[in-house]
């Protein structure tokens, strides 16, 4: 089969790679129908350093169960299903409370031996635990919206869950990539009454004012700072979604003392400020890896039925041989999503 | 009056100060019956770069009010009150949701023209809106239990709220200084089961299990670590109440995925490890400086039908001339939270 192998910064390839078949008895092998890009494989496509083995890319796909293991009791051959971004056996203490992220079994696309999903077949460990079975086919209109559950969905839902935003509520979001935007989608649906959208590209912003966002801040630094806080007097709940020290540092200096700051990207730092001034200020930071599994069948009603369409963040669809052009063209900001068809 | 000025490290007076008059309408003046030393009077006594003007001292003490200013109508001279060891007007709008600590008009005793605690009175800014008057007469052999609620117990309870504390909860407090014992005592008291407190000072962790702890863990380092994690398989809450990085760290290594640290300790640090292991796991940091005045009222009657005991952390009385002493005590360790009485 073919699928994309990153072998260092700016270095992703389409190469031959073996059929994916059973190894274990609860793997499924699934045959992708879609495949997208995102935000946090643009983190080595920057940086990565250059390496002979490659690793295997993609980690939000769906598409058609091919074969099982014979553990596999939900699933079976021709069913559609969506994979959260990691896989988890969904039985472990971790997966009980919901906690699917940290998984005891559970692992990542593109290590130890599994696929990626920006490829043409992925074979799934723990399939029972980890796919979710779609109600429709694999020629629905409504597929980029479930495979937005596969990660951003789900991870914007998880920053307003944990930022415990709820009705009435004013919640600021910083960023406006694709998880940003499913962040105010989350936030809408939650009940929040002012919704403030930190970001600076316009294409962007507008559509984040379409999932909801009642205003923007293009400003950034302090003097973005100061702009929100004109707007809000502060939020009491802030969704962080790009992973910066900078976007963290806007976050904390918009939250009003006693408010809640969710992170949502991946920190690209070690060490943060959380000295007296934090604590003085009595700042909950919250937030994480999203435990997708956990939260897509909450949100898929939604999607099945029309009440939020995040698949709008995918503003362009690539075939699986064009995934380079993907990358370079999601890290010059020329597209938003990539959606890739294999 | 006599009252305590601290001149830079080690070197804590008693002197003669003018005696607190009423500046503003909403001032009171209060008699001081009973006053303490806070642990965090110890970081200035450890570190202070020596001043000719001095600082006074304290910020925990309750008494007789005085005087009264013509805007105050909640109290009259007479009353016994607790001052929370901050003021504030209890009208804003951090107030009003019950983060007293961010009072916009409230500051700290000591500062700003207004007296520390550690002395024979104290001038006592927004008056009706900072201090708590008790049923008991001065002789009440609660006394110590209320003066508790000043900041102690108070700040115990406070992490155990913001941790999440509930029914059934294993819940560890890493420190066994007086708040980290107040903080099991409020663990108990909102329904823990298990309660590990790790620290290493015999006669404090005994008070400890007096106080409700199950478990007592005196290795430090990645051993109490390992120890609690033997224990309990990891603590899904757990209550930070030194301030150092090392026993955040002892914290963070012992909480569950998921799980929530809460702070007490005044950090000791500006930077913390917030990167991508703490977002992986989905760690809520939490807590921070206790709005004291609004724990207050909800503790009182369990401090006053003896459900709790706060002030048993108070190991020794000192008269209000040698509170010079009961720093180097508390220093040294020999005394575990000293009562000054002036």
């Amino acid at each position: 089969m073919r699928a994309a192998v990153m072998y260092g910064a700016g270095d992703v390839r389409i190469e031959n790679r073996p059929d994916p078949k059973i190894v274990r008895p609860a793997d499924a092998v699934v045959g992708v129908a879609a495949a997208c890009v995102c935000g946090s494989d643009l983190w080595p496509y920057a940086s990565m350093p250059a390496t002979d083995t490659g690793r295997p890319m993609g980690h939000e796909f769906l598409g058609v169960i091919e074969e099982t293991g014979t553990d596999v009791r939900a699933l079976k051959a021709g069913d559609l299903v969506v994979a959260p971004f990691t896989y988890s056996d969904n039985t472990c203490d971790y997966c009980t409370r919901g906690l699917h992220i940290s998984c005891r079994n559970g692992g990542r696309y593109g290590f130890d031996g599994v696929d990626g999903g920006q490829g043409e077949a992925v074979r799934v460990p723990y399939a029972d635990g980890t796919l979710v079975k779609l109600p429709v086919t694999a020629d629905s209109t409504l597929l980029p919206s479930l495979l937005a559950l596969s990660d951003v969905m789900t991870t914007g839902h998880h920053g307003a869950v944990t930022a415990g935003v709820g009705r009435g509520d004013t919640v600021l979001v910083v960023g406006d990539g694709a998880v940003g935007l499913c962040a105010v989608i989350a936030a809408k649906r939650l009940g929040a009454e002012r919704i403030v959208l930190a970001g600076r590209h316009e294409a962007r912003t507008d559509l984040g004012r379409r999932f909801g966002a009642t205003d923007v801040v293009a400003a950034r630094g302090e003097e973005g700072v100061a702009r929100i806080r004109e707007l809000t007097g502060g939020a009491d709940r802030v969704i962080e979604a790009v992973g910066t020290r900078s976007a963290l540092d806007t976050a904390l200096g918009s939250v009003l003392d006693g408010g809640t700051v969710s992170r949502l990207g991946v920190p690209q730092y070690e060490q943060g400020p959380i000295g007296p001034g934090v604590f003085m200020r009595n700042i909950t930071l919250t937030g994480g890896a999203s435990p997708a599994r956990a939260h897509i069948e909450q949100l898929l009603p939604d999607v099945l039925d029309g009440t939020i369409a995040p698949g709008l963040v995918f503003d362009q669809t690539f075939t699986l041989g064009r995934t380079p052009d993907a990358y370079q063209a999601m890290t010059d900001r020329q597209v938003l999503k990539a959606l890739i068809r294999p």
